[in-house]
This record gives structure tokens, sequence and C-alpha cells, in this order.
């Protein structure tokens, strides 16, 4: 099973990842635990190239050649290894990232075109973690990093981020779960472990 | 105009492209010379990242991603600024090495798709060296280069990829014009030069 998580900055995609690789783990299932840009040597690589540096460092359709490559790399090296030994690919953003940010700068359409060319594949299961923005951007404001190229603490883009979400989220109504992240993180992490371990037994079973 | 030079390696493509912009600056034209892959900031981060390393680094798709995203940020930061500014641009390879390259990897097909979606751009005029692969590989060797991870000096290898780059030629008959390589430099540069003129000519009075 391939299983991924989303949502705008600081809305607790990296911390329900890992609690939720934590439990299965505890429970005896392997997970793999990845994220993106990167999750694999190369993609890193890449990741490095994307996420530092000045903000008009690469124009949008160069960016999204980089992501691209860097997830064609991550999905062959990690991802359907990992999936064909029997893992559960628990994964920090997938595609659905590449279709909000680079799709707000006009491409949705050429996302989606070089997804199907040169990616193909889509988590069985998508966690969209929705919350105030205002609390997300004040949870994310104390995180220090270097990463920062596309950090913006912008509340109204933020509020804008969070609403194309939500559209996302309709547009693949069987895919993507909607999570409420207003809450404690044991509690928003026991929702996402039921939600997983009903499609675990759907897919076993059914 | 936007000229771009291919061939075998060793065939002369560099020597050539230099004797062009030389000759053509000596007639007060403004060549602006570059090379790929690389030819722009970024583009040349992303040449380190595929000419460097082990050979199986990354996969054909990935490769042929991260050639096209260094080939979209040449376009924008180099090629078509200059091209606007009244420039003659002379590229030291361009996407027909991608046919090539990555098309004998069964790409082809998925190369020409990349191709349109991100790039669409083709030169004006291309000159295709041809040449003996055994005189080209014996150049060839005489050079030094930490940029290894493509190199291979076998020769079957060398008669395909010219036997292939004369196929494309047939492919593209209006734009790739075919030079004997088997020549003293100076007179495969009259020739070229020769061709150049009059497709200047052409494009400025015709
Ligand atoms: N439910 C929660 N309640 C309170 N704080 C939380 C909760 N979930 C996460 N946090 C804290 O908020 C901060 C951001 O969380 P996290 O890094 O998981 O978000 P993220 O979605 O991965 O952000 P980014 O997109 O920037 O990587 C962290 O310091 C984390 O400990
Ligand atoms: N017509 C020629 N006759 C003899 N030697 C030549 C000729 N043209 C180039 N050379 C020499 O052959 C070597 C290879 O030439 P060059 O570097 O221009 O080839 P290239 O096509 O750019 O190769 P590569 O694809 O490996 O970059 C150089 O050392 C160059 O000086
Ligand atoms: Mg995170
Ligand atoms: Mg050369």
């Amino acid at each position: 099973m391939f299983l991924s998580f989303e949502g705008i900055d600081g809305s607790g995609k990296s911390t329900q990842a890992r609690l939720l690789a934590e439990r299965l783990k505890a429970e005896g299932c392997v997970p793999v635990l990845t994220r993106e840009p990167g999750g694999s040597p190369g993609a890193e690589e890449i990741r490095a190239l994307v996420l530092q540096g000045e903000p008009d460092r690469w124009s949008p359709e160069t960016e999204l050649l980089l992501f691209t490559a860097a997830r064609r790399d991550h999905l062959e090296r990690t991802i359907r290894p990992a999936l064909a030994a029997g893992s559960i690919v628990i994964c920090d953003r997938f595609a659905d990232s590449t279709r909000m940010y680079q799709g707000r700068q006009g491409l949705r359409a050429t996302v989606d075109q070089l997804h199907s060319l040169m990616i193909g594949t889509e988590p069985d299961m998508t966690l969209l973690i929705d919350m105030d923005p205002v609390a997300a951007l004040s949870r994310a404001k104390a995180r220090a990093t270097a990463e920062e190229r596309f950090e913006d603490f912008g509340l109204a883009l933020q509020q804008q981020m969070r609403a194309d979400f939500l559209a996302l989220a309709r547009e693949f109504p069987d895919r993507i779960r909607v999570i409420d992240g207003n809450r404690d993180p044991a509690e928003v992490a026991s929702e996402i472990h039921a939600l997983v371990t009903a499609q675990l037994s759907e897919t076993t079973h059914g």
C-alpha cells in the first residue's frame, strides 16, 4: 500500500507521517517513511537544487521538470522496490503538492500531461490534513530551515492554498481523505490510523 | 538565427562551432556560442548531475527529464534572450543529441512528447558533422575530461551512432545539413560558413 500526506505548511504532515509509521511498525508491519522532493539519493540532490537559492532561480516550467525528475527517481529507487517487497510506503508529500504549487502558476494542464507521461502512479490513499491557516502558520514559523526558497508566511497565500487543497480533494474523492488537523496530534493520529487500517483490510480481504 | 552542431564524439562539433563564431564575429555579427547540456548557470548545475558519477546513477527516464530541465533553462535564460537581441546563437549539441542518446534507449516517442510539451523550439539549421568513427574515436581519446559518464570508446557503438545520426538527417531534411568532417578543419569551416551565410541572406532577404 502506498500512502501520501498532503496539506499546507505546518499542518502536521511530517508529524503524522512519523506517528503512523511508528504505530504500524509496533503492529508488525514494515512501513517505509519517505518524503518529497527527495526520498532517494539522486532525488535528494535534485531537492537541493530546487529548495535552495533565490526565488527566481528557476522558471515554473524548469522547476516542474526538476520536481518530475526527482519524483521519477524516487519512484524507481525507493517507492516501487519497497512496495514490491511488501512494505507500506508512507510519503510526506507526493504529486498533489506539484498539482497545487506548480498548478497555481498556470501549469496545471502541463503538470497533468507530464505526470501521465513520466510518473503514472498515484497513492492508494492520500491523507489531506486540513486546518486553520493562522494556527498552521504559527506552527510553521517555529521551525528553522535552510530550505526556504518556497517559504512564504503570508496568510492570504496559505488561505488560498487551503482552499485549493480542498478543491483537489473534491477532484479525487476516492483517493483523498480530508482530516481535521485542528486537534491534538494523538487524536489526529488515531483517526488516520483507523482509516489506514480499514483500507488495509479492504485491500487484503476485499 | 539559431544554429546547432551535432555529430558523434570527436567529430569536431566544438572545434567548428568555435571557428564559425570567430568568423562571424570578424564579419561584424554578434554570435553567441553556447553548449548543451549547460549553457546557463542553472543548466550547468544540472549538467554536473548528469555527466558525472556512475553510469547507472540515473535511469534513462530520469536522465531525459534532467536533460529537458537543463534545455528549458538554457532556452529561457540564454538562447531566447540572445535571439531577441538579434544575435546568432551557435549551440554545441541541442535536442537532436537527446533524440539520439535517449532515443537509443527505447525512449524516442517519449523524447518527442516531452520536447513538444516543454521545449517546442528547433534550430533554424543544424550542422551534422559526419565522419569515419575510427578517426573520430582516435581524436576523442586524445581529450581528457572528468565528465565521463557517457564516454564510450567502443567502435561498434560509434558506428551505430553515426548511422543513427544519418537517419535523423533524413527525418529532418530541411533542417539538418550533413557535412563531411573527414577533412582539414579549415576546409570543413569554409563549407559551414558558406551554408550559414546562404541561410542568413535567405532569412534576411527572402
Ligand atoms: N496537531 C498538532 N497540534 C499542535 N502542534 C502540532 C500538531 N501537529 C504538528 N504540530 C507541530 O507543528 C509544527 C509543524 O508540524 P509538521 O512539521 O508536522 O508540519 P508539516 O505539515 O510537515 O509542515 P511543512 O509543510 O512545513 O513540512 C511542528 O513543530 C509540530 O511539532
Ligand atoms: N577536422 C579535423 N581534423 C583533425 N582533427 C580535428 C578536426 N576537427 C577537430 N579535431 C580535433 O579532434 C578533437 C575532437 O574535436 P572536438 O572536440 O571539436 O570534437 P567534438 O565533436 O566536440 O567532440 P565531443 O562530442 O566529444 O565534444 C580535438 O582535439 C580537435 O582539435
Ligand atoms: Mg514537513
Ligand atoms: Mg565537444
